[in-house]
């Protein structure tokens, strides 16, 4: 089949993105591997598919596959690109768009500047939503790690985040003790770990290593869960500059038992006409 | 401006290809560094761009920019994506196609079978050639690495190559005796180094350490250089597959005076639109 594809990217996160709705895609997990990969295919992160939705009152669905073919839930970077690719192509002409996947229902609002706000969902701080093996809830966990007493928080913005605070982010052991923690025995299911440097109450420098990645250029939930374990402290006002290796993210949170909104920007690169 | 542009690989060495002649393109080193991003452009190992010769008798001339932005030489494995594009787009519909280069002419010929065979020019096993510094040009030169005596072979194909036999190329030292070489003080501007297990005379397994780069999978003037040097050996007949982890090539050398013919595959993989 011939398929037309746009790529894109939401802070270096990139995304070969297809129209299921006006073209017919049937991808194997052969077809994304070869879709994703740099040298051979046209090179992503992820494989976004533009579905009709399935449930009324939605506009769409989409569904998202990692370079390995498997179906993956959601992605904030990837809603943002989804948001710009049914704006610009003219499949809606809706601000707030309400999208099915596969982490639920997620609403997005293209903002007069081009940029695009997610509402990424509560937080949860409650052990047994990252999950946690501790018995109580605390806003700060001791534990020992790379030789030293750490001291951290922990929320679940639908995956994993622990978060701890650093002086200068540009020193922060990221590699090491992230590569600790993700599997620390706390974690049992691993851990994303967020190197959160406070800049004022406005603006936080963040580095995240992501569970079995590594450290990445953009995680959209360690911004959130970042964000959220700030306020939880009290460091932090209810909107926030985040700034990662790959550009700044807005977070804004107003607090317990509210959704929490990331705003960020998403970059059309090149369109593409490909034979599968 | 907005610009079509073919992406195409030869053995996993990938390319963004641009006609030049129904489209105006001038690409300056940013633009080019953009699109050669993998991430944030289109992702390649370079840009090739193709033009109307500027010498008579020519069909046509084209250039190629490394992912730095730097005009670099002639590249086999680009050499094949030309021609297969030039063909694949109309712009020719001639079998043998004679192009100019940076480094000069080159013939090439789209075969029945979609491969392209290239015109790699002569050998050349002068010292001075590459260069290396010794005195005197032999078939087997020794010399002390890796805290063992190594004999090698060494030829000029426009750049410098050092070739040595192994028994089993799985467990060649590739990177540790690779990078020593690279710059051993006999090659004062450095050598590609490879490694070459002939499994007959008609098939060897090649893996090379390319000069500046480390080891890739497919250095097309690696698997001439190996079938060079081998046939002055007198371990190769004058028809040999190179069997590199990236594909296969087939190198036709008559021998000395001869130029070096190489066949091997160019892939398409998608059509693309960008707007620089």
């Amino acid at each position: 089949m011939r398929l037309n594809f746009s790529k894109m990217h939401g802070l270096g996160n990139d995304f070969v993105v297809f129209d299921g709705i006006r073209q017919s895609v049937s991808l194997s997990e052969e077809q994304v591997r070869f879709l994703a990969d740099r040298r051979l295919g046209v090179g992503c992160d992820q494989v976004l598919l533009v579905e009709s939705p399935q449930r009324p009152g939605l506009d769409f669905r989409y569904r998202i596959f990692n370079a390995d073919g498997g179906e993956v839930q959601q992605c904030g970077n990837g809603a943002r690109c989804f948001a710009r690719f049914v704006r610009d192509k003219g499949l809606t002409e809706k601000d707030a768009i309400a999208v099915e996947t596969a982490s639920g229902v997620i609403h997005l609002h293209v903002e007069a500047d081009g940029r695009v706000r997610v509402n990424m969902g509560r937080p949860r701080f409650e052990p047994a939503s990252l999950p946690m093996a501790v018995e109580q809830e605390r806003e700060h966990y001791h534990l020992s790690a790379g030789g030293e007493e750490i001291t951290l928080g922990a929320v679940s913005m639908g995956n994993p985040h622990a978060v701890l605070l650093v002086g200068d982010i540009d020193r922060a052991p990221v590699e090491a003790l992230g590569r600790e923690l993700e599997s620390h025995p706390l974690f049992p299911e691993r851990v994303n770990v967020g190197f959160m440097q406070v800049v004022d109450r406005h603006h936080v420098r963040l580095r995240v290593f992501e569970r079995g990645a590594g450290e990445t250029r953009a995680c959209g939930t360690g911004a959130c869960a970042a964000v959220a374990v700030g306020r939880r402290w009290d460091l932090l006002d209810e909107q926030v500059d985040v700034e990662l290796p790959g550009g700044s993210l807005t977070i804004r949170w107003p607090g317990p038992g509210q959704s929490l909104w990331m705003t960020g920007p998403a970059a059309h690169v090149f369109e593409g006409e490909i034979e599968l």
